[in-house]
């Protein structure tokens, strides 16, 4: 599989060439030499000796960048001045701010909207509790937790460099489905300060999502939150996953004519993401599932398990097998992979039961070259935007915490998160399917309100709502 | 004091007349005749039989709207069919918002503002933490904390009723200072769980306000936070009133002729407000204080003193006076209560000093009726706003904190108050001073970038800034 050059790696080149011009029709040609793509090309001023061109262009990462520039800075009569990078460039000063709701232009306004009006609202508020859900943004805001110790693939990178990231998932929350989150990066890693952190900070908030947790701590933050909270708490590295993972799979199903019940599924990584979908998936009827790690299958007679491999052992691998995992993905149905690059080749695939499906989801390099999958499998999905059927939190996150915060959920459970898979699923209609669109774009319309109906339902039904 | 109709004591009631339009007439009377003031008449609907129309009055308290309705309700041909409050129409879902900065209208803005391009951003930020002010909302944001423990005159209502008065204030930080505020309200009224809560949540933040924790816990946080942060930490209750007071004392002693360092100043109110006044009028030159709290002059003769009153008894009223307030105001040139209600009268302030300034600062009932103060004091000031001179913290915290995120402050000292309160009072003219306008309205133009380029001096200068 070879990177493509990629809009997420954008720069723009500040160019300056001889007034006559020349120069002008070898850019595009220096920049596609070396694999550079021109996505804009603009004159920002023009005379009769010189004229400067800003050209923007995708590369594949810092060295590629830099060979581009050095591209157009060979060609003669072209001087470069200045090359800005376009994601740096949108990433200044941070990705969100804060907009008042109330106009605030005079005397008037002001005391309605602070002192001595505002006193009245806290006042019934202080009277009635309940009414912080109505006179509040407790209604619509949720707190995005982190404590920047598993940040995408970067890892423990610490609660500052977290940020971008947390605001990057607080502008979605906001783009898609309308919601008011906050991103707190917090300066500690301990599970028992953090637990508390977030609950002491909680009554301000109608929601909490965590974020960029690392395993095992973070099943024990979520667990002990929902304990400790009257409002839902969300591992979305956990539970966002699964759920994509789930209606993907149950359209990749509908593709091959298999059943969720009867499949023999091998699995590839328990970690945070790893665990949900399994969770997930045998909650919505998954039987026959064997979960490998680095050591192998996880089986009941396996030493050393701590207490999620121990759940894994005693709930999955009926049959007890203690191999590695090409062994298990032999014969299986489906393979889903959340663990490390390159770990099955075509042959593997080959040996699947017929109609295989596989989802390997290791960013930015899966389990397997998709391209070599593809030869092999009658559904391949990665987490990669440059491959169809693209697993991405992005397309259930944002209409979860809408359905729970119009629900006013006191918690977010399997049901509702099945729910949402099932409404994500079923976006997809049957003219549409096929085995490279499983799954809709994340730009599909009205794709979180869809989500988010379907979640409001289960906690109304199963009396977690409060309106 | 008459307490007069409010527009933050605003309804709007619709009504129902005959056709004919006969009733119009007797509204106004009706409303006058209890005391209301109609700010708005508005027909919504008219026909042959029956014309619809909303009239918002302003009204003292509940029962003063009450009596207005009822009123209202009498005039015959008249159907009361709705009343709606304004204020708490204006908090309805919560003041504040998130917006996001950047585009995410298509995958290219999607790849660059969150994954895979927002990678390169927290990588950038995690080799280079500065970098967390440049590419993060820290750069702007403020987190206004509270545990509810002292909220306006309300008392200890607990963090969710709070929540209005967070959100105002957060409005008001952007209004008037373009600054990203987001309310943290705490489950906990702990002061250990205070400081470390604040402390773990930081990263994100660029400075902290601190907002309604009562007295004496309200010194500690704050003296706490400031030693453990390199951000930062303002209680707003404390300094921002205090900054204030200096200001408008300043200009006050400008309309009289006299100087700080010169004159007598007697102050009722040892709380958290009254003894940030007191330390920043002392840094600012004041030398001649006596404090008075409910047990009379604070000296050093007193027994159990808290260690707040302790620092006041060692510094303040050299004279060792013992007496109750009244005394210590005989022969003052200035008044400063921050206190009770009605604890002086026109014969107290006819024995201070010629040309007496009182700051009578109590809400919503100052220490003594301003328009008797007014009788026999040069210049008077009230924390309300149907009297001149109004003490508003809005004031100055947007100014403040504008110019300590400019500067990337890594603290706020008196010096940087004494600038705020010199720059808050420089913008009165001394063709505009007078007894009656000694502080600017809320609403004058560039007052909070006054104010803040004096305070992003001070830390540059003091070697704070990190800019």
């Amino acid at each position: 599989m070879a990177t493509l050059p990629s809009v997420s790696y954008s720069i723009t080149v500040r160019l300056e060439l001889d007034g006559h011009g020349s120069a002008v029709g070898s850019l595009t040609n220096a920049v596609e030499h070396v694999g550079g793509v021109i996505t804009a090309l603009d004159v920002t001023s023009a005379g009769h000796e010189r004229i400067r061109i800003d050209v923007t262009c995708a590369a594949r990462d810092t060295d590629h960048a830099k060979a581009i520039v050095d591209a157009l800075g060979a060609i003669e009569g072209v001087t470069v001045h200045k090359v800005s990078d376009r994601t740096f460039l949108m990433h200044l000063g941070g990705k969100i701010e804060i907009k008042s709701k109330v106009p605030l232009r005079n005397r008037d306004e002001l005391s309605m909207a602070y002192t001595p009006g505002v006193a009245r609202v806290s006042s019934a508020i202080a009277a009635n509790p309940d009414d912080a859900r109505r006179l509040t943004i407790k209604r619509n805001s949720v707190a995005v937790v982190t404590d920047g110790s598993a940040v995408l693939g970067l890892g423990n990178i610490g609660p500052e460099a977290s940020m971008p990231v947390m605001e990057g998932k607080a502008a979605l929350f906001k783009r898609f489905a309308d919601i008011d989150a906050w991103p707190i990066a917090l300066d500690t890693q301990d599970v028992d300060e953090i637990v508390r952190t977030v609950q002491v900070i909680a009554p301000g908030f109608g929601g909490i999502n965590l974020e960029d947790i690392s395993a095992p701590r973070c099943f024990e933050v979520e667990a002990r939150l929902r304990e400790l909270l009257d409002i839902p708490v969300f591992h979305d590295d956990q539970h966002g996953t699964a759920i994509v993972v789930l209606a993907a799979l149950k359209n990749a199903l509908r593709v091959v004519g298999k059943e969720l019940g009867e499949v023999r599924v091998a699995m590839s990584g328990a970690g945070a993401a790893g665990t949900a979908i399994l969770k997930l998936l045998m909650h919505a009827g998954a039987k026959d599932v064997i979960v490998c790690d680095v050591h192998g299958a996880v089986h009941r007679g396996r030493d050393n398990l701590d207490s999620n491999l121990e759940w894994i052992a005693a709930n999955t691998n009926p049959a007890g097998y203690a191999g590695d995992l090409k062994g298990a993905v032999r014969g299986a149905d489906v393979f889903i992979g959340v663990s490390a690059p390159d770990i099955l080749d075509g042959d593997d695939v080959a040996e699947m039961n017929d109609d295989a499906i596989i989802f390997a989801l290791a960013n930015p390099d899966p389990e397997i070259d998709p391209d070599i999958a593809q030869l092999h499998a009658a559904v391949v999905a990665t987490g990669r935007s440059d491959y169809p059927n693209q697993i991405n939190n992005v397309l259930v996150f944002p209409g979860v915490f809408r359905g729970l915060l119009d629900a006013q959920s006191r918690t977010v459970n399997s049901d509702m998160m099945v729910a949402a898979a099932d409404a994500l699923a079923a976006v997809v209609t049957d003219d549409e399917l096929g085995p490279h669109y499983i799954i809709p774009s994340v730009f599909h319309s009205g794709l979180s309100q869809h989500v988010a109906e379907a979640v409001r339902q289960v906690a109304v039904r199963e009396g977690q709502a409060q309106v």
